[in-house]
């Protein structure tokens, strides 16, 4: 017979990934201290006519992406897109890439498809970036460029400092494209004293909402425009660590016909900040509670969802590209908070491992 | 007292919508007959080296985009993307669209921001095109080209056979760009036929499989490539009709954070086709399953899926980029039977209106 595990030495569920969410702050900081590369890096794209900008990655780092969409056509006017790996790689499509910036995001910089489709762009004209926690990776000496995400080690199977650090790192980097970088990077280091405040906040208020929704089995994650990315990132948290199948979905999206599936059992997470989708998403809140749903609403505006049971507000950013980067943590907290109200340990979510080699 | 309405006058629920399923072939060859149109937009556009092909669209037309990503990737070998309407409608970002094409599909020609978006890239230097049932609709006025969809009239909220010529349109379009217009052309006639066969066969084993779920509210629908269009089209019928929330997830996605929330409760629809990405759908499916999950496998190459407990198989198509004309089918009919079986009418989902004004 074994005899216990004295109780020193067992962690706490959830205990890894809510030192990682603290960290994030000064993840952020380590970030700024790399700027004059991004600098170099968007004024080699520059340089090189390259205005076309392919993001590819997955999960997490595919979100990020979609923040960049964002990112790159409000702040240098650029075209960009989160490209498909499959096209490339498993159909052997020839896509013609000079006038392309291929961005690559990988935390570890080894996922296999995503290091491939690189050499592809670097052989098709593309100037081929890469963004990624290893330097010395595969993916990093397949690239041009090396972006070093700055994030530190990290352990727990979801993502949080690394989705933070890759959405402050597209901004930098389309910043230094437009010529703003420098107010950008200041932005940066308003944004990581808030969060400083922010996180303690919430944990104490984030744990008594999540235990209302100890039995959910299914939810929405709606986001308008840059925080359509954010709506993307927290319902990925609330699938891999609370096994809750929770879709993203645009404002619009939802009233294009998942709204028919709502009911006071299928609850509802609205991200509402001050910009101009804001209207959108509080016409979108009023359809789903129209329909039944209750709505948990977090983000800048959290307060302009009138009809919201629960309120996770978050402060008001430097300027609106900055807001993702605060308006994902009350989600990655809910899903820390509530996987414990279910009795599942955040830690080691089942069937996942942190560096996904599947295809 | 009002005397019950005689039972010849009331429709069977879901009748509207099988009627609509019904004329697909129909539909198809239809779409035929405007070829030539389809010929001329395509030479105006390589005329013009308007060769990024940027789509909107919302709900069933924005899954239709989807596929349109692969055929103009894959046919010509041009970029094209799903453009977010969001960045220049809402936010106003100044992005310069010459050397693009702008396709904007909408069955009904009134998308209030789609319109808007079709006439700021218009403005910014963009070739704009209008995919449209509705030749004088305020979109088909907007544009500086009009092709027709030819869909014919439809009733049912649900889209079905204006989803199917979305998806063909923009496969003509594309290999008549890459000068395979009429190969394509003859392709979709041979689609069409095995199309007539497939459906009275399918109408009769579909809903022997659906009435397993009649209980189920959650699943995962899975495809990849070419086939993540259906995907997303088969979750967007199960919501809309069955009230199911049915994420469309690419088979990597799925391993990348989702599978964790599976299990027996918990079922995946698995699109499985002949081509380069079948490799991967294949192995996604075997970690479903390995998650206790059942799995439904559609497409031609269901057989592949060996721990499938459901198989819906389609016929061989022309060639891979006609699959997802026929794969889609499987899923059209069964939300038409899960709607039935779980006693709703799918020809009235709750809360949604056949033209979505909404924004």
């Amino acid at each position: 017979m074994s005899s216990p595990e004295p109780a020193g030495l067992v962690a706490e569920p959830g205990a890894q990934l809510l030192a990682e969410i603290r960290e994030q702050p000064a993840a952020l900081r380590s970030l700024l201290e790399h700027e004059s590369e991004y600098a170099r890096v968007a004024a080699a794209a520059r340089d090189r006519g390259a205005t076309t900008v392919r993001m590819v990655g997955h999960g997490s780092s595919d979100n990020a992406a979609a923040y960049g969409v964002y990112a790159f056509g409000l702040l240098p006017g650029w075209t960009a897109l989160r490209d498909s790996i499959t096209l490339s790689v498993y159909y052997g499509a020839q896509i013609a890439m000079a006038g392309s910036t291929a961005i690559a995001l990988s935390q570890s910089g080894r996922t296999i498809d995503v290091v491939d489709y690189l050499g592809r762009a670097r052989s098709t004209g593309a100037f081929t970036v890469a963004l990624t926690n290893e330097p010395s990776s595969d993916l990093a000496q397949e690239a041009e460029a090396v972006l070093p995400l700055a994030a530190g080690t990290e352990s727990s199977v979801a993502a949080t400092k690394t989705y933070l650090n890759q959405v402050a790192a597209l901004g930098l980097l389309a910043a230094h494209a437009a010529g703003e970088g420098r107010r950008f990077a200041e932005g940066l280091r308003v944004v990581s004293g808030q969060m400083e405040e922010l996180i303690p906040r919430l944990e104490l208020l984030v744990p008594r909402v999540a235990v209302a929704f100890t039995f959910v089995g299914r939810m929405f994650v709606i986001g308008r425009g840059t925080e359509f990315a954010t709506a993307r990132e927290i319902a990925l948290k609330l699938l891999e660590t609370c096994r809750i199948a929770a879709e993203p979905l645009t404002a619009t999206d939802l009233a294009h016909g998942p709204v028919a599936a709502l009911d006071s059992l299928f609850p509802v997470w609205a991200i509402a900040s001050d910009d101009a989708s804001l209207g959108a998403v509080v016409e979108a809140a009023e359809r789903v509670r129209g329909a039944g749903a209750t709505i948990v609403a977090s983000g800048n505006a959290a307060d302009e969802i009138a009809s919201a049971s629960y309120l996770l507000p978050t402060p008001k950013p430097p300027s609106a590209l900055h807001a993702p980067l605060l308006s994902v943590v009350p989600g990655q907290l809910f899903a820390w908070a509530l996987a414990r109200a279910k009795g599942l340990d955040p830690d080691r979510p089942e069937g996942l491992a942190k560096v996904t080699l599947a295809r």
